[in-house]
């Protein structure tokens, strides 16, 4: 299930199964004071556990570091300590190289779920390409941003019919109720606190101070609970093993 | 510990504090029939791990695919499926990237680790270019190969007096020995096999099959043990926690 | 106002005086059977001119060629005839290249446009880097997604409150609208015709025939107006040079 | 006839119609302080568009930043504020990405129109390199600098006897003419005046002051008129338009 | 005198005493069937070797690979077997590595000695890349291309008043007499002969056969002799000694 | 036999004819006190010589800037003046290029000949892709490391039994000896002197001072003698005769 826990043996006899190939692209992000550096790849994984139990799935070893992070999207990641971004070069050839080496392997079928709101164009080019350069037609990949397949009543019910965007859904109240169920030892309840920014509707280069939340937490988190957590878990999990069945159906 | 379970209030007061940060660089490649792809990755960050509980040690997010693995060092790597391996230049911007980001959130110590021969030598390009490029004199890199710290007595004793060097050594008495003391659910003892290959002392590309170890061994494996693997790993471990306190003292 | 319009002296003058570099970054990119493929460099560009009467801009040579078109959001450029597209490292190196250039002519002030949905990650990584390997302190950078600046009263009278959401809004009510109101003679107002595709919340790579658009328009534009465009462009421009006064006062 | 202009039906008509791709790289470069910065991205464009009225050509959106400019060719461009150059390696990936995308549509004529004397072995290395990667061999380009089409009678003419070649011919008599011709109010007459400089025959790094002509212009501009212009201009579209029916008659 | 035959120490020295680095930049190229492939290196090193008689030169270990051959001005280097060329990529990286390595070591004064047309360009941006990220202002380099220091009244006596221009000048009369002069033994005199191929004033990629000279010599070559070659490069060498005395006195 | 004094004529005989291309991948590196900065280039060069007295060998002109030295396997060239080293991305690129090029002229076979430890693996990556992206299966080349192939009796009878291993064989006794062979005029014996440094199991980057060897050898040099020069001389040019023989047999 998880790749680095194979051998190669196992890996060719996968290959030749129709195993499919998760890739989780993750990031070292601050979080907030509540949340760790490794909530976008804990979480992506979190969900690729839960739907493994369903599918022949395999879990490559995530990729831990993403693109830079914005500052309206991301909580101004690059201005707190932590925050350990690649360029955009360095993440398409990391992911190129990767999913390369995958298709030399056997495997056909890839399921690419994103655990950073940035990383998700550069894997699309990245995808795209290693493909391409495989001079192959019987590869399919997915992209999968795990908050895209949250449908408009499970959002109205964790946020109270306040949703505000996945935008600014950095270190808020969905990621943190997840990790809540994933993880509950990694979430610092205590430091929880609500704070709120002067928000604009453009980037400013460097980012004046008055517009980085001070926490690093653009949207509200104290709503956050385990249960809303393991509703969305259940709610992505089950809703990638439909998308899987569908398209990696022969 | 864990870098990726820590908040960024807790990596600035790492960092202020003088913590060291140890970058794991592994791989993900054949070993053999018995052991998991993800060994060259889990033996350094169960090295790390125990050096940890002595020194102050940050354990960033490990790099789980390294440089391609050459045929007489590394058992013929990229001839087998599983072996996932990135090109020069997308190992060293990733590495680059990486200790940049970690000298811009102010640490200053860092502890290099690879776990995969080939790695070597583009870890200390990336790093030296890394400092370079931050225009700061106050960085200090240290580079390790955990076999290299391995003393003489101890090899003869684990290897019985017939230590084949390092450069065979790729999945066989050493790595299992470490990885039955590190995670022994995870090597399959049934499948260790001594099996014997023709040698040769140059590089053929691409490489024909009678010079590929049929299962990806190099070398003897059948005397590895647990014991043998516990006294690799906490002599390294020991002597890594020296290192550290000669070199960063103060 | 146009730099390619200008002679050096002009710009010497203009860079000591405090003007605004605007960059535009657009795209050739498919707008459907009834908008140009400039579509994405004219929208920006008519802004820009706008927003020159009230303050001091440079407009610089648009970047006609953007980054690749994303399925959803771009309604499946990649697919279409005429979509020109840059790799991620082509387009962050020559806008690098060309911010670098511009802060070397003496510019401090700088506008970045967006024209294309897809370009805005790439141009904020390059412009923080250009910034950055100029060692100064005294550049700011505004990073303007036109269509963000439009406020939800506007939105709701454009589109009736049914407002889709920006990322599919391609070649769709706002974009037509506004280059009626721009180049009423580049919109081929017989080929109008909303079409309706089936909408994946994931990417399939690569595309099958049945979620690309087939005109290439992934929402309505019938009701595009050349008055509703004015209202658009005249909001934008409006917030932009209130903007560009409360950032660039001094 | 300009691309941006044409829709994605029109361009998958013109490919399979078998139109010729026009793809000018002009730059932005001090020209003076008489001619704006634009001037090697508006003579090829000026001339494009004459030879468009007699051949099926599509004129892509040009290029209007090119390759570092000479002391000795470009009249010392990169040491005036203006001119805003690309390193090589942004100006081949450029150029190869959008002629790559080109192949894709099904165009396999192409007329790459140089404006700017730096940019021609660049765009050679690209275009080469883009058709040999499209693994086809029905693409033909032809790479034209305008200025070698110029006969020497006219020359001699335009010259009057006195032609001094074409290095140093920046923004002196044939380019300034020519740009009467096309676009007489971006010509500031009343900054023409002929200057001198020290010349050498080798090159400085970094050029000192006293190599570098002051205004910009290497040789003489006086002479320049409006009606030296029309004949270099239709001395050169004549003969381009000869040239594409030689070379893709069919 | 010749880098590589020097010890660290004697570099030191060297470096501290004021010497000049000259790097030749030549190719690997064909030059008809009676010149070796190596006569774009072998010519500035001559030239280089008599300069050293004069002036404190320390000749750095040419870079034998040029870059990309033109049909027009190379003969059609690249349709030919042995032509061995770089991209620009690569050629930009290797010039610019080993003179940030020399400006590491001390040098500060540098000769750039051109033996490949098609290399100036790209020589000269990647000199000023690397003294630039030197971040120092105390260095200069010249770069010579060596057939632009001949003047006239030597030309016309070599060339018997018929000079076709340097572009042409490809294996024929200059480089033929040059190479009789220094390396009499590796000129098949046997072999020249005069070709005369059809010369376009544009490119067509990929080149056809009726355009590519058969032979590789696109002008004449019969006239030279070991005396015309002895007084271009005593004219050269010359000239260049005084060079370096007016630009590196002190 | 060296490439650069055939005529294209004459390569496109020995491609077609079956000849194998050495290329050697030197370095311009400290060699102690006594020793040149080619030593790593002559050394290799010196064997291709001997080697072509027995077999069809075209040598290539050498690449003689290799990768970064190591502080323990180069004597810490870096730290030296006079080392000119490349970055992994140049240096691939570079030999990628030239393969490529010899590929395209016709060639089959190939003998890397390195003479610097660490240009080893990345000769191998460049070699692999080059290969790969030649899509042929009629390409072999042999990577050979000339110390790996000395039998363990010579090292013995060379090193009077005390061979300290290849890393520390730094610019001592084999390179020594060996050029003492080669080139006897290059070795400054006067300035041999056995020099003894705290060797580290570890790298420090960047290095204290009291870790470099204060003259650049990390081993004794004194028993260096032109005898056991011509020993190991002849009996690696021997050896590699004998490989090409077995491998390149047909």
């Amino acid at each position: 299930m998880r790749m680095e826990e194979m051998t190669w043996k196992e890996i060719e006899n996968a290959a030749s199964g129709g195993s499919i190939v998760a890739l989780i692209i993750g990031s070292t992000e601050q979080h907030g004071p509540h949340q760790p550096l490794g909530t976008d790849t804990y979480i992506p994984l979190g969900i690729a556990e839960r739907v493994a139990s369903e599918a022949k799935l395999i879990i490559a070893p995530p990729i831990a570091y993403g693109y830079y992070s914005q500052v309206r999207s991301g909580g101004a990641g690059e201005y707190f300590p932590g925050t350990t971004s690649l360029k955009s070069s360095t993440l398409t050839a990391l992911i190129a190289d990767v999913v390369e080496a995958f298709i030399k392997h056997g495997f056909k079928k890839f399921l690419i779920l994103i655990g950073h709101y940035e990383n998700y164009p550069l894997a699309s080019e990245s995808v795209q390409n290693a493909i391409k350069s495989s001079n192959r037609n019987d590869i399919r990949a997915l992209i999968v941003n795990w908050w895209e397949l949250i449908p408009t009543d499970v959002l109205n019910a964790v946020f109270d019919n306040k949703f505000p965007g996945w935008e600014i859904e950095h270190a808020a109240i969905a990621e943190t109720s997840i990790l809540m169920a994933l993880r509950p030892e990694l979430v610092r309840t205590k430091e929880i606190r609500d704070e709120s920014t002067r928000r604009l509707e453009y980037d400013i280069i460097p980012a004046p101070t008055e517009i980085i939340p001070k926490k690093g937490v653009p949207s509200r988190v104290s709503p956050a609970s385990k249960e809303k957590g393991e509703r969305l878990l259940s709610t992505v999990a089950r809703r990638i093993t439909e998308i899987l069945r569908e398209q990696f159906a022969r």
